[in-house]
Formats: structure tokens, sequence, C-alpha cells
């Protein structure tokens, strides 16, 4: 039985593995004259943020605030990029105080979220920094054009309390080079009408071996590539041996010869599919799928007979590491087979 | 502004609507002799299992012992059904002081887990009910025959510190009239060897005004039902007025005419399609859709102009009710207009 003192459902987190791909992408980074800006939303954990910054990273990324406010509690961040819209004055006047404890920065990608912020940074002692989040083909947040960024930079740069200190994106998968063309463009408006562009953020795990192509970006934000995952494996990112998050599970019941149900369900396992089928591999077992989760059971189904009996247990390596990781108040860190103990995971189930 | 002293993504609960929700189908079970045994998996809140258990109901269904542990923590709960195959001396130990406290049964769908429930009641001063699980179309747990059922009842009714007591299924939806007919036959085979089967426990919340034609059913366990949710409403189970839970969000951006992003995205809605499309009704706008969810990022989109601006607010229905209140260490509870306050979802983040 593997880790038999542990209870499951379980999230595990090998930090052996999770360390290596910490210092794995910092040397890419580091080869690539890359800035690195890790995205602390994967794992929520000050200990590994901290790890990721002693290793060279330049700072965090968080995606809450309250993100950040856990993060920087135990010291040892002190540079936090916060890629987020930020509006109403509970959340600015948040935004406010952690920006007296370390140095931060915000993304807007329109007015009204430029004004509140310069509202509550108008009497500070240090303006506020500020990128423009760009919509560089992903159709989420951003403006939709290099004029229209043009425009937004030079009215943050007017707005009391702030400052225009460059581009934010999170550009489509596949898109690197299609978003440094937008951002290049961008940058150069920008230049032309004398205002400066210091940074130019882009992120994303999937791309993440081509991000020194994305010219002119000077820092990549990455999340998931500290645990990977099947979405990235399958995409080629990594192979399972990278992946350091894996939730435990045991078989507790074994209906047929083709179907065993295990107490890993989408409490635990998130019902995020990423365009793939199924909810997950279960490690080692290439013949099995694991095609069905209630709540708190999961059915995993074979083509032949399934071999699993009631009380085996099994690892699996879920679609999406970033939302398991979210599940539980703990995760259970572990060294291959050594178990080192719960970790809490800091800054979940936090409104904002 | 919808509530602007809440702060969002806030998971909503409107207890008027919850209250009422407990209280009709509580008087659609008197009139037709069923017994009610909610299942507390959805709210995992104390105060309304105490509330379900006070109007009527003759217990409750956990689906984990952590949830019972927390539901019977502030006393007013003295009847707890866990619908799950509990496996490990761990979990059958704490099940053990679990039953020293309230009354208590359990399922098994097999002989491994049955033996496991034996060996940590074999010297209890009770013997502890067991129920078995029969797979009367899910394809989930349950035993796949009524011979199997009988054989796993006589086992257990063998198995020192064990009482058989009856039979549970979780039907297929649609499935009341095909799961009252395989447990009718199971019920007489058992019967015709001579042992009784007090209860017969089926559940669901998709088909609970069925459940009434269930016979030999003796006691319903459904869940959803106190919130509801977008997937009962599909599927014409209640109303949207009916549904209790929603999630209020403030829209982020509007990048085009017929797009903005809420700041709900899977880590509050989570994925749980149940087969519908899209991630939840914006209630009272009818002509969006919210196409695409990122961890803290709801995209939503219309075939005519959007009429949403930055800072305005929307309560969304989820698909599903269940794994939504179960991701924010609170939900915030409201009266119509009135905000009641925070509550604690006693229950959420526990491995087991």
């Amino acid at each position: 039985m593997i880790f038999p003192t542990l209870d499951t459902p379980s999230v595990l987190v090998d930090l052996d593995i999770a360390e290596a791909n910490i210092r794995k992408y910092q040397d890419y980074c580091d080869e690539h004259g890359l800035k690195l800006r890790p995205h602390v939303k994967t794992h929520k954990i000050p200990s590994l943020a901290k790890y990721q910054v002693a290793q060279g990273a330049i700072g965090i990324t968080c995606q809450k605030i309250s993100e950040a406010e856990a993060m920087i509690e135990e010291g040892g961040i002190d540079d936090v990029l916060i890629t987020y819209n930020i509006l109403g004055d509970r959340k600015t006047a948040r935004l406010r105080a952690l920006s007296e404890r370390v140095r931060v920065s915000v993304v807007a990608d329109n007015a009204i979220v430029a004004t509140g912020l310069s509202r509550a940074f108008a009497d500070a002692a240090e303006p506020l920094s500020v990128l423009v989040e760009c919509n560089t083909g992903a159709d989420r947040c951003g403006v939709a054009s290099p004029a229209d960024a043009a425009g937004l930079a030079r009215r943050i740069a007017e707005l009391p309390g702030l400052r225009f200190v460059g581009l934010m994106t999170f550009p489509p998968v596949g898109g690197v080079t299609s978003a440094a063309d937008w951002l290049s463009e961008t940058k150069s408006l920008i230049e032309t009408q004398g205002m400066k562009v210091d940074r130019v953020s882009s992120g994303g795990s999937q791309d993440m071996w081509h991000a020194h192509l994305a010219t002119p970006v000077t820092e990549h934000r990455i999340g998931t590539y500290v645990y990977n995952d099947r979405s990235l494996v399958t995409r080629g990112t990594c192979t399972w041996q990278d992946c350091a998050l894996t939730v435990l599970a045991t078989v507790v019941s074994v209906p047929s010869e083709t179907h065993a149900i295990v107490d890993a369900g989408s409490k635990v396992l998130t019902s995020d599919l990423f365009g793939l089928q199924g909810h997950g591999h279960v490690l080692n077992r290439d013949d099995l799928a694991i095609d069905q989760l209630s709540e708190e059971h999961g059915r995993i189904v074979s083509s032949g007979p399934i071999r699993l009996a009631v009380g085996d247990r099994v690892r699996i390596v879920p679609n999406h590491a970033c939302v398991v990781a979210n599940m539980l108040d703990n995760v259970d860190c572990i060294r291959g087979t050594d178990i080192i103990g719960p970790v809490p995971v800091a800054a979940r189930g936090q409104v904002w």
C-alpha cells in the first residue's frame, strides 16, 4: 500500500520534484536573460514562494490580494505583481496597505479601474506601478488594440498616485510570437509618445519553453510549472516524472471486472477538463481511465481486466494542478517515498 | 450595486429560500409517508442540518466522516447515515468514536469493507447498522445483482459487531421505478432467507418529486434541494426563484460590446457542467452566457449588446450548488435584500 500512514484522498506534493521544476525553469530564464515572476495561485504556499525567490525569481505574481497577503506574511517576499483589475474601495484600501509592506504593481485594462486605483493612492508616499493589460488573443481581459493601450497608458500616467510602468498580457496558447508582435507595436507606439515602457510581462506554462522568443518581454509569469499536470504532459511541456502533485486515492469498490471506484471525486480532482478526455491519469497504469466523477467518487474504467482490488491505492496526476491544490486545507509533502508532513495551503478559501 | 458592503466573489445563501425549500420537501415526504434524510454534503453547515431535522427529517446523510463530525459538534443531530464504503483502520476507529456519540449507520458493497467494519466494532456495546449498497443502474458503487446483495447481507449479519439493516441505492437519473423494482426483488429474496429488511434508502434531487413512487423505499436522501441550482432548474425540478445559492460577482472588464469579465472563475463556480452548456445562469439576464472560466475570471458573452459596465454586479446561479458551497471558507447569508452575515462552511477542506 502506498503511504499507508496517510488518509485518502490526499493531495501529495513531492518537494524534490517541485524544487527541481523551479530550478530548471529558473536556469532557462537565466540563460535567456528573462526575469521570472512565478504565479503563486498554483500552490498558495509561502514556503514554496520563498523557494522560488531564493532561486532567483524577481518576485511573485498573485491573482488576488488575499494571496499576496498570505505570501508576504512570513517575510522573504518583497515584490508582488497582482495581475487583476482591482475594483472597489475596500480592495484598493487593502492594496494600499499591502504597498506599504512590499513593492507592489498591478494591472488595469480600463479607466474605471485606473481611476479607482488613483483614488486610493493619490496621497501615497510612492505612486502605484500600473501595467496596462493587453488582449493579445486570449480574449479574456485586456485592451483591444495597441492604440487603446497607448491611450490607457497616457491616462494612467496623468492620474495622481499612479505610475505607468509597462504592459502585461496573458497570451493565447501557441501565441507567444503573435503576442510579441502585438506588444512590440504597442511599446513603440507608447515610446513615440514620449513615455517609457520599463516592463513587458507575459506568462503561461503551456508555452514556457518558448518564452524567450517573445521579445520585447522582460518578465515571464508561470504558475503550473511548479507542480505540472496532465494537461502539460499531454502538451509535451513535461513528463509524468516531472509531476510533483498527485492525488493519492484508495480503491473502495470494484463492482465489475472493468470498473473500480476510488475515494477521489470532483471535490478533490475538480471537473476541469482542459480539453482532455477523463479526469486525470493513474500513474503507471496507462490502461486505465477516470471516466466519471461524483463529489467523493471517481470511477476508473479499463478495457481489459482492471487489476485493482478494494484497499489498493493509486496516484492520480490531475488534469489541472492549480485547482486541485486549492481543494483541501493541507497538502501532504513528500520526498520520493518519504513523508515530510502536512503543509497548509495558506491562501485558499478566501473571497479576495 | 447589489449588496455593496460584500466583497466579491461571494457565495450568497438566501436563508428564506433555503428554509422554504426544506419545509416544502418535508411536507411532500410527510404527505407520502416517506422518511427524509437530507444529505449535508450540499451545505456542510451545522445550523442548516439542525433546521432540516427540526422540520422533521429523521437524521442526516453524510458522505465523509469529517462531515458527520462537523455536523454533530454543535449538538441537535442524533442520527447519521454515511453513504460510503469506509475503509482503513484509522477511518473505522473514527467511525467507532462517532457511534459512541450519535446513532450511526453505514453502507458496504463488498466483503472487504464489511470485514474492516466488523474488526472495528467487534467489541462495541452496540453493533453497527450496515446497509448493502445496490447498483440499480448508476454504475457507481453497489453490488451488481439482487443475489449478490442477499449474499453480502448474510455475510454482514454473520460478522461480529455488525447488524444488517437494509438496502441503499443511488438510482440513475430517471430511474426511480426501475430502481424500485430492483430493490423490491432484493428485499423479497433476503426476506425469503429469513432476514429482515428494515430500511430501504434511496436518494437523488433530480427525481425528488417522484420519490414516493419508489416502493419499497422507506427513506429518501437528497442534498441539492436545499439550495437548488441551474441543473435542477433545467430539469424542471425547481425554478430560478427557488435557488437559494447564488454567486455574487463584479464586472471587472468589458473588453468588447459582446463580452465582459467577472471576478468569479473556476475557483468559485467550479467546472462542473452536469451536461449543460456554459458555467451558470446570470439571474434576470437570459441573454447572457458564461462561456469560459479561468481560475479567477468568468467570461460572459452576449448575442446583442452586453449592457454591463465595469463595477456592475451580477448574481449567478451555478450549474451545481454542492461543489460551489465547498469552495470558500464562508458563505454570506442573506434574507432577500438583507445581509445576515457570514457563516463558516464547517465541513469543507477536510481529507476525510
